[in-house]
């Protein structure tokens, strides 16, 4: 068996939401909203199964759901994008992510990779014969380091993989931040992978893309997901842009990947896409309502909670309440002890090189008001 | 950008179907029902959306579904598997094979390929650092030439890949050909990927799987399709069966591919597999009417039909009506000239290495038999 592989562990998130299981507890650790989506998003894709269109769709995705991307696109990032030649659609952003590496990586290029990081990019790109070059973002404030990342770039350089708003730690890049990248990506005549699936899931900070920026729309593929955007994560529906030949290289391994996904989700998508940018403004504005209430609450129960201006996700310094215990004994703990579970922050580190923080875990906000106000009132209690 | 993908020409199917949009050709091309599946499936993907679980599905599938696929598996084959532990839904056969590939091939292991063959098979293992070893069938018969597939393996040798009912071809393994297969599959200590996606489209000759065959269960990765069993290939969903410690690392692999598959169309296909025995004869029997009457036209116009056992699709020998053009060229002015539109076969072998037959071209049956009469009028009528 293909050793890399075979020794990864079982992804964190499954292990943690069976553990909940177990338990009883609130799972506050996998990234998934607890109510559901926009309900006429959820009519049209049950309407859209009945009309007779269940058959493949088309490899680079519904000809309505490219152009909704590509509105999207210009409407929201002001990056203009060609419907027919620079959209992808893909079964959600993990697919994309795949696709996009496997579009780009040749064995022994190197891939800047930011720490904390999600947990797929680093197996994907080691199983494809890259070289990660780890640049490690420190707490509370997960400044970019900018002298260890210029130093990562080098002529063995393909892409970086820019995150924003950042999963786990809830930071959104500065315009400068994005500056300073960009002109790394530039020197060294790199690409840039810009996971951007929490991009309208922000709070004051505003989101802003590589891709935006001066020379970076030939360099950029960017990713959204309408599990994130929608609420829907069940769906995995995700979407590529990038220029055109670089979309048409995507598209050739999400032809060995998947090749199409479900037409009546990808017309749902496109009708969300295409809502008002009030729909956009409310999931952000009550999301930040959540995470508010959850942080306040944490803070109150002792735990030192972390700034956050976007995604799902907050975390906690567990220093004060951990009574010596690591990440991983502590999360088990609370799952096991206070009925509430959450994700060792270490699961967002590479196994393989240096050492982790022990300090912190995530917590995820996605859930209706009520839940978040009983986790925290069983933190209280159990502490 | 990665050199194999970039240079990977776009997929046959996508380019012979807008080849026959373009012209108004009836699209005899690539491989999907024009009618729709069952009905209470749909009306049951659809149900099942409203009812709010649109977040995640578990990683490797959900529970109902793992059940029916395992029943499923030891009703039709006689293979008896673990729903919890020996079964990964995946988004549709594609992503199982990649995910396959991805749990087995380390770089430098060879894999047996048996030529005419599905067109993701080569690039994956290519990409994957796998290097192909093509044993080739040759028309009219198709017979398994059992001197090459034995100098085939060897001490690299990790896995061979067996598709029966087979695509392009039409060919259902026979028990002996299995039998011979299994031997040097145990001989060599390696594993069988088995695309067995048209399993219960067989006419006449019973399918059979090596998964079935004594040593061989724990030596398979099983790979079924609900797009070809139900005739909703839009759906892309699709499962693996294999022995615990092997689903294991094709579930890490799909982690990393695409993480699950939306749950409303698993309730359905979980509901579909449930099924009476007859709803898969009745299924395999309209097929093989419509394998006939195309079969039958066919060779009224003048076309070497060859016999076909199994799959949505049947070969013919273009010679007396090409007038010396080849596979491609001819099939190019089948869609422009008759308005028919064919996949050439030579489509189906390695296009780096050995030359292609360029007489034959396959025909997908799968269509209404006014669809399948109207082609062959229109054929008639060019000759
Ligand atoms: C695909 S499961 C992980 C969901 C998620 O994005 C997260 O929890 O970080
Ligand atoms: C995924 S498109 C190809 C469909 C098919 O199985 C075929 O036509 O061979």
């Amino acid at each position: 068996l293909n050793r890399q592989i075979a020794n990864q562990p079982v992804t964190i998130f499954t292990l943690m939401s069976e553990l909940a299981r177990k338990h009883n507890a609130i799972n506050l650790g996998q990234g998934f909203p607890d109510t559901e989506g926009p309900q006429d998003m959820v009519q049209l894709a049950a309407d859209a199964l009945l009309d007779g269109r269940n058959q493949y769709a088309p490899l680079t995705g519904l000809p309505e759901l490219r152009a909704a991307v590509a509105d999207a696109s210009a409407r929201f990032q002001n990056i203009p994008v060609d419907a027919e030649s620079e959209v992808v659609v893909t079964s959600g952003a993990t697919e994309a992510l795949a696709a996009s590496f496997m579009a780009l990586i040749e064995p022994g290029d190197e891939v800047v990779l930011i720490e904390p990081l999600y947990d797929t990019y680093l197996p994907i790109v080691r199983q494809l014969g890259g070289i990660p070059r780890l640049v490690r973002l420190e707490a509370p404030d997960w400044e970019l380091p900018r002298e260890a990342l210029k130093n990562a770039f080098g002529p063995r350089t393909k892409a970086i993989v820019l995150n924003t708003p950042m999963n786990p730690t809830g930071k959104v890049f500065t315009a400068e931040e994005l500056a300073f990248i960009a002109d790394l990506v530039r020197q060294h005549d790199t690409y840039a992978i810009c996971d951007e699936v929490y991009e309208h899931l922000v709070f004051g900070a505003p989101h802003l893309s590589l891709m935006a920026l001066p020379d970076m729309r030939e360099r950029c593929i960017r990713i959204g997901s309408a599990g994130k955007s929608f609420s829907f994560t069940g769906w995995k529906v995700g979407y590529v842009t990038a220029p055109a030949p670089l979309a048409a290289v995507v598209a050739k391994a999400h032809q060995n990947l998947v090749f199409a996904t479900a037409p009546n989700l990808q017309r749902a998508v496109a009708f969300g896409l295409n809502k008002d940018t009030a729909y956009f403004t409310q999931l952000a504005q009550e999301m930040d309502t959540k995470r508010q209430i959850l942080s306040a609450g944490l803070a109150r129960v002792g735990f030192g909670v972390l700034p956050c201006q976007g995604s799902y996700f907050v975390m906690a310094d567990i220093t004060p309440l951990a009574k010596g215990l690591d990440d991983m004994a502590f999360s088990r703990l609370l799952t096991e002890q206070a009925g509430v579970t959450t994700i060792p922050a270490s699961a967002f580190y590479d196994a393989q090189s240096g050492t982790p923080p022990r300090n912190l875990i995530r917590f995820a906000f996605c859930k209706r008001e009520e839940v978040l106000i009983e986790a925290v009132a069983r933190l209280e209690q159990w502490k």
